[in-house]
């Protein structure tokens, strides 16, 4: 069945099976995006390494460790910090609710903990919280869609085992004041776990665009883990999650050594344990051979579609575009009809959107052409126009 | 950078850079593979698509629910059945421990459960009972290495959340009596979550190898989940893990809503959400184009080896074969220096074998080659002469 004759029939085969899922050229609504070509051959090349077995892989490995390095350069992680790479945002938040339970159980010896969401945080913190057996606390959000600190703080008692703050929300993009959540988590001592899956590919780089940068990461001091994803806005091959931690105190609690591996001192942060090398390679090529243009253009070309799809939003009376984007992440509504009759009716042309309560996202990501957006945004107003 | 020269430019330096690496012709201590060239081509092929997001994939999804289907069919999984594919065979025995907690926690109102796991459990269900916030509880293992089910039955108290019993351990590849563990199941009225991430592709095709076939699988009708790994023999690309679930009773409880996707209705069972979509592409290439003849021919070929290579070894004076081999994992030791000698003097020449606390051990997979294993033999010989 291997001849090359058979390999192609099969895939020409199977191409044509999924040809109906949706194409990228009309995806708005994924923080996903189709990896560079480079990226897809390390996938295949490499697809036999398994990062779970360090012992026979020390070389990738070592391209691990490098990958790490880069990322925590970039979220400013002081000497001590320890990381891993995940199979996604939501292992790394999982891990980092973990250890703020098991480090805050150590610390204060607190039977049943809660912890405290932004009511913007993403769904795999509810997920964390039940698999930890936390119960959640809810913290509402100012009008900038940003957690409300002064309501937070009300929140916090003797049973909170951490604060999360989110840098760069899933529903508006929205940067949590992580100063603030800082200087809460040092008055109480408690864990400070940042999702910046989304936000920490782009948020490290506005400086350099001329933009302004929020103050989210490692410097401040008493953030203790932070969630970092390479295979959204980056572009890497998909799993492509990590976490930083500050110091090697916050994972201890949850580390677990594995003896039975080729190198029978191994220690495991990760839930995985058998785990895909590939992501690593391609991220380490794309961080070291393509460098910091490569992720500058993304961001720019992702901000300056974002500023240009807003702008043509605005340009139909019977659209309200529903907060400034802070980052890539657009929200509207319009007054003709409902926002699932819109989403819906943009879905029959092929335009993927996302509902949410009280908007539509567009997530403006770097597959998104100037002309596929002319072409959406000549289909929505054909739409609203008929709708009206 | 994204010119073909570059392109391969860069791969080539990336091949050299990691070249160190073990390679598997001298791997013989790994449930992992080298996969099938066609399945290398669709990591690449497909790699962007998510099935986090199924809304915008549907046909990909549909080839998931093909792919599990089959999983199911192979462990007699009875109507009304549920599984998901997974980052590995951790995330799936988390997700039956969590199941477990979850279900009976509802059912009983146990406060802080405990969960009884063999000796022989794989180190993810250590990560997953400390996560969930469960005690273990060890049972111990019979000469045969299988879960010893009179000294099990005596650990089962009120706050029992499940069971869990191995097909195929990590350690000599014995499966548990998984008829007798389902016995208690029911008088207890217990979650009975059964491992066989690597057991569950080999031995449901033991009878058509005219070989004996323990009845581990959904035939016991009180085994709740089955955790059950693509990329170890089958040799599907990693992350290649999956769990079939008995019914939607079990999973009710640990389900979680995604409200923001293309499809607002979406289900996940997993602790992911963005996951990869290509070793589920490549699975249903393996299992619907390849056929039960690969999976037999490659079930064979490995037992088949390792009787070629317990014979080999007990020709050898000094080598004492620790086990009868339930399936293709061995284990041996020697009389004339310490297993870790001779672990780190066969290392030295390449050869890739893992240490346990009593023997060291091999897993005869299907890239092991009459070949190496001859020159295996040959050094081990030598090394032995040399110790003696």
């Amino acid at each position: 069945m291997e001849s090359i004759k058979d390999i192609e029939k099969i895939l020409q085969e199977i191409s044509k099976t999924i040809e109906d899922d949706a194409s990228y050229e009309q995806i708005m609504s994924s923080m996903c995006t189709p990896p560079p070509k480079i990226a897809r051959e390390i996938a295949g090349l490499f697809a036999e390494k398994n990062l779970g077995d360090p012992g026979l892989f020390p070389q990738t490995i070592r391209l691990e460790k490098e990958v790490l390095e880069t990322l925590a350069s970039f979220l400013h992680a002081p000497k001590g910090w320890i990381g891993t790479t995940t199979s996604g945002g939501s292992e790394s938040n999982l891990l980092g609710c973990w250890a703020a339970r098991n480090w805050s159980q150590k610390k204060k010896e607190i039977e049943k903990g809660k912890i405290i969401f932004p009511m913007s945080a993403h769904v795999s913190f509810e997920k964390a919280a039940d698999i930890l057996g936390l119960q959640i606390v809810w913290a509402p959000l100012n009008d900038n869609y940003q957690v409300n600190i002064e309501k937070l703080n009300e929140l916090i008692n003797p049973d909170t085992v951490g604060l999360v703050g989110i840098a760069g929300t899933t529903g508006t993009g929205a940067c949590d004041n992580i100063q603030a959540l800082n200087d809460l988590a040092e008055d109480h001592e408690l864990y400070l776990h940042v999702d910046a899956a989304h936000g920490g590919m782009i948020l490290p780089f506005l400086d350099k665009l001329g933009l302004e940068s929020p103050i989210f990461d490692f410097r401040n001091s008493n953030v203790s883990s932070i969630t970092i994803d390479t295979h959204k806005i980056f572009g890497n091959i998909i799993p492509g999650g990590s976490i930083i931690f500050r110091s090697k105190e916050f994972t201890n609690t949850i580390k677990k050594k594995v003896e039975y591996l080729a190198d029978s001192n191994t220690e495991q942060l990760t839930i995985t344990g058998t785990r895909p090398a590939t992501p690593v390679i391609a991220a380490w090529v794309l961080l070291k051979k393509f460098g910091e243009d490569y992720i500058l253009s993304r961001v720019k070309y992702s901000l300056d579609m974002t500023s240009y799809i807003v702008q043509r939003l605005q340009e139909i009376p019977e659209i309200i575009v529903s907060f400034e984007p802070p980052l890539n992440i657009i929200g509207f509504t319009t007054n003709v009809m409902t926002n699932q009759e819109l989403v819906e009716q943009l879905q029959q042309k092929g335009w993927q959107l996302s509902l949410y309560a009280h908007w539509i996202r567009i997530v403006v990501m770097p597959h998104m052409t100037k002309k596929a957006i002319n072409h959406f945004i000549l289909d929505l107003r054909t739409i609203l126009k008929e709708g009206a």
